[in-house]
Formats: C-alpha cells, structure tokens, sequence
C-alpha cells in the first residue's frame, strides 16, 4: 500500500495548549482567535483568499500517534465507529475546521471561531464555498438532537491515551 | 520541517478515467455513483456511519505530481493563489468532497454526487455536520457570481502539466 508523504505549509497558533476543555469543533470556539503563519516559500498561494470570509483549514492532528477504529465521541455515551465522528483518533489523523478569515498581513492569517490546538501543523486552507451547505434532506444518524452541544460542550481527556509515541 | 506520512484507508472506484471533462466539484456530478472500497482493517470504523445522509471525503490527488502557488482555476479566466481555489495542483494535494451516501455493504460505501478520478487513494471519512453550513456573512471573493457554473462546468487539461513524476 502506497504511502503519502505531506510537508506543512504554515503552522496555527491558538489559546490551547491542552486537548482538555477545548471547542469541539469551531462553531463552539465562536470568537476565539488565532493565527496562522504560512511558511515564506508558500504565501504565494494566499493571493485573493483575502475576499473570502470563511476558509476550510486542514491540519495535522500531531498529539495523536495512535488510532481507533471504535470511539465514544465527546458528543454522545455511546460507541460509534471513528468515521462516523469527528473523534481526532483517526487512521490518517487529519482534522478540518472552518474558520472566520478577519484579516491578512503578509504571511499571517488572523481568523476566528477555532477548536485547534496551539502549534498545529498546517496542511491546506480552501475557500468556503456554499454548495457543501446546499444539501437538501440533511440525515445524522447518531448525531441527531446533539448538535446543538457543539455551541457550548468541550473535549475531555478521554483520548490522551492516544498520544505519546507508539513506537516507545 | 517535519514530515507526515498517511497510508490511504480504502480506493474510491469511480467512472472518471480521465481529468478531463470531469464535474469540478460534488454537486456538479449529481446522481454520479462511485463505490468505495474500504480496506479490510478499516472497515469497523465504518459502524453507525449508515445514518449519516451525507459524508465528507478527503482523498489524495494522487496525479498531482508538482504543485503551484498562482492558478487560473476552472471558474475564472483570472489568476489567483492555490489557496483561493479549489485547483487540485495544491502543495498538499489533498481532495474533498460531500457525498450521498446511499449504502454500504460490508466494506462497501456505495456514494453519489462525485468529482473524483478513478482509483484515487482515501485518506478519511467524516460525517458532513450542518455546523460547516450555518455560516452568517459568508463571502465568496473572485467566485461571486460564478457559483452556478458548479452545477454544468467541467474541467479540462489545464492541470495536466502537474502530472507525470516530478523526479523524472
């Protein structure tokens, strides 16, 4: 099975240092601000994504170095497989948050509304295009009547054993 | 800068063999079915992922073979950063789509709604939130106005000079 090698593109600095008592995901971290330095060789890239008021940001889940095929998500008291949660202890641990773009002065990416922990590595920001929210006939399976926990509940330490070298 | 290594969780069998004349995103490939094969080990992440109407796929543009900072995008005769658009030759090439789940049979996810090439390597599966789309405000930059080509343009070889190996 091929392997697939990705290099940082920048790195996000935000209020977490700890995965305890953090947003879930970034409606939850509504406000709350951070910023993202893309490193020099890509700012290039940045050109017009200052028109955009939301921006897609994938990104390293780095603490995580072992997964789960089968979660009990910060959501619900229930096991679910990892896939049908948001759980950061995935196979290929990349999370995705959309964010707030306020500002951007050279380099740096000012944005709100974040649920990521401090010194993340930086994968891709993509624009937020309304054609993902079009979607007619919205089912959610295990999630359905908790999103609204999302607003205001925060994570636990229920996947620090996860962390820490899997090798050592 | 460290290096991150994913190893994909499945393949994504769709009837796109080539990168031209493909929908550019999910909507524009609407009633397109595509089977996703998940590998053997993965495939009890997939528990309770059945309630969920629609997913979010992230995948590797595995023809990308070298990437660019500044592109003109299939939506515009304009150039603009990488970060701006969806143009898959990114630094990271990594893909995403939402889906509709229709079924899934054993380790099989049978989706519609697709823009993927055929053969293209899974790195992730995540159930698609409303969260992402109860966005006040948002503002579409260069794409104002152009969002309907979604639905009938298709791409070309603009990208095709990213392909091949780079080593070579």
């Amino acid at each position: 099975m091929q392997q697939i090698n990705y290099n940082p593109i920048g790195i996000i600095n935000t209020p977490f240092n700890s995965q305890e008592d953090m947003p879930i995901q970034g409606i939850g971290g509504k406000g709350i601000k951070a910023t993202i330095e893309i490193y020099p060789e890509f700012t290039a890239g940045l050109k017009d994504l200052d028109g955009f008021s939301h921006i897609i940001l994938l990104y390293h889940l780095h603490l995580v170095k072992n997964h789960a095929l089968i979660v009990k998500p910060f959501m619900d008291d229930k096991q679910h497989g990892i896939f049908a949660t948001r759980s950061p202890v995935r196979p290929n641990p990349i999370g995705m948050t959309v964010v707030r773009l306020t500002e951007i002065r050279d380099n740096l990416l000012i944005v709100e509304d974040i649920d990521i922990i401090d010194q993340t590595p930086l994968l891709d920001i993509k624009p937020c295009l309304p054609m993902i929210d079009d979607i007619q006939g919205l089912r959610l399976g295990w999630l359905t009547g908790k999103i609204d926990q999302f607003t205001d509940k925060r994570s636990d330490n229920r996947f620090s054993a996860f962390q820490g070298t899997s090798k050592e």
